[in-house]
């Protein structure tokens, strides 16, 4: 339980981060049903987009949190939905990326919009001054996670 | 592709409110391996806890974008190791609602207490009026998410 000021503070931006990002992801997810994408498949296809040639398995796996063979298992279904495949490394044929097809880039780039155009609204009813503000503050919060 | 002012800060506001609750995620995540849960199980565990004792699968499958049967199969899983279990509504025995059990209640403190930890850690590095400047940023926001 948070006992001082700062705890109280690092306790709610946890809080607030989290409740207004899973408010976000579930408002673009309406149009996953469209695709017939489950939300774990386009966990998958975003984080294989990070490193779009490059990611192993064995990363992906790591990313998403799933154990090796359930992440197997996503990629079979990625692949048979035409929306990413296996690639031999060309210089140690024993590594297998994943290499995302341009479906599945599109499936991206329609949930994304989704996410976009909801926020969009919300952000309509936030006055341009605070609009700025928050998106400071994020750009600030973003540039000390990447450094610790 | 964004063209105006306006959709630029849609966009990357949109980005990063992703990244940061990702990362801050991830970071709660590596104690989800000590209790050897999966993060589907802790996503499930977290939606039941929003509406605890009076969600029903039907709700925590729509919550989660998953099918109804991968739902049950999670539900199981739960009960199986003491997480939550079913519970027949008191007005409606056909209604089936799911409780969070102690031990269930523990293992989401345990993984909000990191993630805090870590985002603590990030904000320390961040002077005390930017942090609260982004603690204000959020709550502007989620207000109005409340709202649309």
């Amino acid at each position: 339980m948070p006992q001082s000021e700062e705890a109280n503070t690092v306790y709610e931006i946890e809080s607030l981060l989290r409740v207004v990002a899973t408010t976000v992801r579930k408002n673009g997810r309406a149009i996953l049903v469209d695709f017939d994408i489950t939300p774990p498949l386009f966990d998958a296809l975003l984080w294989i987009s990070k490193r779009d040639p490059e990611m192993t398995i064995g990363e992906l796996s790591a990313n998403l949190g799933l154990a090796y063979s359930t992440t197997t298992d996503l990629v079979d279904r990625l692949e048979k939905r035409g929306l990413a495949e296996r690639l031999r490394d060309t210089e140690d044929k024993r590594v297998v990326r994943l290499r995302l097809l341009r479906e599945g880039r599109d499936v991206i780039e329609h949930v994304l919009d989704a996410r976009r155009q909801y926020l969009g609204e919300v952000l309509e009813r936030v006055d341009h001054s605070n609009r700025l503000m928050l998106l400071e503050a994020l750009r600030l919060l973003q540039k000390q996670l990447d450094q610790v």
